[in-house]
């Protein structure tokens, strides 16, 4: 009997397709929506319908992304629908968009998040041995948007901040700081939506493996003057953005951070990081006001370039044994995929340590210039922090 | 000289045109984005590059939209650039997307906003009357992403939660709590993102025109379980998603808040409203919970559709003395531009007020079926609570 209706399911090309297709909806998709579609394997279908469009592709955001290198053609069907299916991805977060006839459009089926200076479409390639950066059920800490006045750039500011599980349970606690930066073309939103670091800090403190911080987020993409173009359109991490942006953080986040929330606030309290141009930012900013700052880490940054023990961020390393005293905990991290940081970055860290300088470094495996190696890096990092 | 530079600039097509618009970049522009501008009076000008494409509009979402009724159909430049300017938009957000070659794509110069069960584009027009919505010189309440397990649903979701200004000063201060839906293809985020009722009730309760109160904002898109098709994909707010919805937060959200955050759990000090399918949850779950609500307020809804003192709401209007001791505030809003509703809705709240039920009625002026309408209601409604 059971035989029979394989032989009549099978007999039926569309819906033996169906049956044998044991691929799922991406978590990701918005509610109900069925593709993007992840096989065992972890490729990827992508289906959207556009009966009127004559190219449609989808576009990886990036050289680096875990999606493979695209564009991939889409191929249509005689209704309209375009469908491709990718190479096994690597697992983790990846932006990507459609080329619809040449235009860079959304995948409908998927919600947005800010990178590449805007609003990208994105995918979560679940990886079955890792469960870190997942929602579990262990007491979570609120994500709060906090608006402020910026007398840097004149204009009213977003910050995101993060208040571990018990903040509200016991009104006299107060925390250590760990102020997290995006990379270029992300915003304050990149580090909770992108990153899960609510959930990556929610699950270390509820097993104890981190002390229960406060996770303050803003965006780094800081113009001078209000309306003036942010530094992306000065080509990147431009000097004159990341220097309004230290003096953003300097004189307006951390006393509003300070005044608002229950923080400890000394530099044996408070910790930098960031990714990319955010970790460009954490290490001038963090390295530039060691009174403010103990802790610092660069994930996928630029290391330490034409290290010099004497010269070096202003000397701040002449002394070794003194700077290892000072900062308990300088770290640098990449993704083992990175080849340009696994050899520049690795190589400024060795010379550190030759030096005497206690740098701390650590390789993701085998991810890329992607959020699923800035995840293993908060992962490795958060827990170092704040033990003095 | 200057007389001469003037001439100078005229004879320059290009330049006296950018110099003669005195159009300026929509406040809701991505950093930098020169497009869409607004101007003076109101006209919008959308530009975009799709050099491949062989036709671009704007698109409007819905017939209330306030950019007018489109699509709007783009002007090809030579270099692939598509201009159109729609006529003069009435004040506030709206939501529209492009279609590029029938394809819904978005703006890649603005935010997204979901929005027609879909991240879509928006744009704010400003009203040069009206301040009451915008981020002012006052203290800010913040906005929490707050993470909690659902019985009802099997999985975790997800509610924004407005605190107040003065909430982390005073760790015994108490507050009542406004419980306030978005409508149909919308989410948490709406309240805030589209709404701004933060600063709406930062700016009130500044001005000591409304009681310091928590908001809490679910997804009221709920389908009864982990996986299953929303209520959208059913045919709107079916009943099986409202009831769903319902059971949400009666059995797991009220329960969590009270749990969490430092409410007046009492039903003197919960209130519940929404907007359009929001409006239609906000009163089946008050009316129908009138132990754990005494503030009902329908924004856009669809009133009581043949109203019956002895039938209606199971018979919650049998006795008009004391529903209108029970339930302070019952009031019903909508927009001057909302033709149905300015009819059905206000007629139903004559013949309740005919009947002795104290019925609030308000008309938000020249507004329709959108956001700015729901601001104007949450404006009048707020004032009005928590007041016995």
């Amino acid at each position: 009997m059971i035989r029979i209706l394989v032989v009549l399911i099978a007999a039926c090309g569309l819906l033996w397709a169906q049956a044998a297709d044991d691929s799922s909806p991406a978590a990701s998709n918005l509610p109900g929506q069925q593709y993007p579609r992840i096989h065992p394997d972890l490729r990827v279908t992508f289906r959207v319908s556009a009966p009127q469009a004559k190219t449609v592709q989808v576009v990886p955001g990036g050289n680096d992304n875990g999606l493979g290198s695209g564009p991939f053609d889409m191929v249509r069907d005689e209704k309209g629908i375009w469908t491709v299916t990718t190479p096994p991805a690597v697992p983790g977060f990846h932006y990507y968009w459609l080329s619809v006839d040449g235009f860079p459009a959304n995948d409908p089926a998927t919600y947005t998040y800010f990178g590449w200076n805007k609003e990208s479409s994105g995918i979560e390639v679940p990886d079955k041995n890792l469960d870190f950066y997942d929602v579990k059920d262990v007491p979570h800490g609120d994500v709060r948007a906090r608006w402020y006045y910026s007398k840097t750039t004149a204009a009213w500011r977003r910050a995101y901040v993060y208040t571990p599980p018990d903040y509200d349970r016991d009104p006299k606690a107060r925390y250590p700081v760990l102020y997290l930066q995006h990379g270029s073309g992300e915003s304050e939103r990149g580090w909770t939506a992108q990153g899960r670091a609510n959930f990556i800090l929610d699950n270390l403190i509820a097993a104890r493996k981190a002390q229960p911080m406060i996770i303050v987020m803003e965006n780094g993409m800081v113009a001078v003057k209000a309306g003036a173009p942010p530094p992306a359109a000065q080509g990147g991490a431009a000097p004159r953005g990341n220097a309004a942006f230290e003096e953003v953080v300097v004189s307006d986040l951390i006393p509003m951070i300070d005044a608002n929330y229950r923080t400890r606030p000394d530099r044996m309290n408070r910790a930098i990081a960031g990714l990319s141009m955010g970790a460009g930012q954490a290490v001038q900013i963090g390295l530039g006001h060691l009174d403010k700052f103990a802790y610092v880490g660069s994930f996928s940054g630029g290391g330490i370039r034409n290290f010099d023990l004497k010269t070096s961020y202003n000397g701040v390393f002449s002394d070794p044994a003194a700077f290892n005293k000072r900062v308990p905990v300088f770290w640098l991290g990449a993704g083992t995929a990175e080849a340009a940081r696994m050899t520049s970055v690795k190589a400024s860290v060795e010379a550190m340590n030759k030096a005497g300088i206690k740098a701390v470094w650590y390789e993701a495996p085998g991810t890329s210039h992607e959020w699923q190696t800035w995840r293993y890096c908060l992962h490795d990092f958060a827990p170092r922090l704040f033990r003095k």
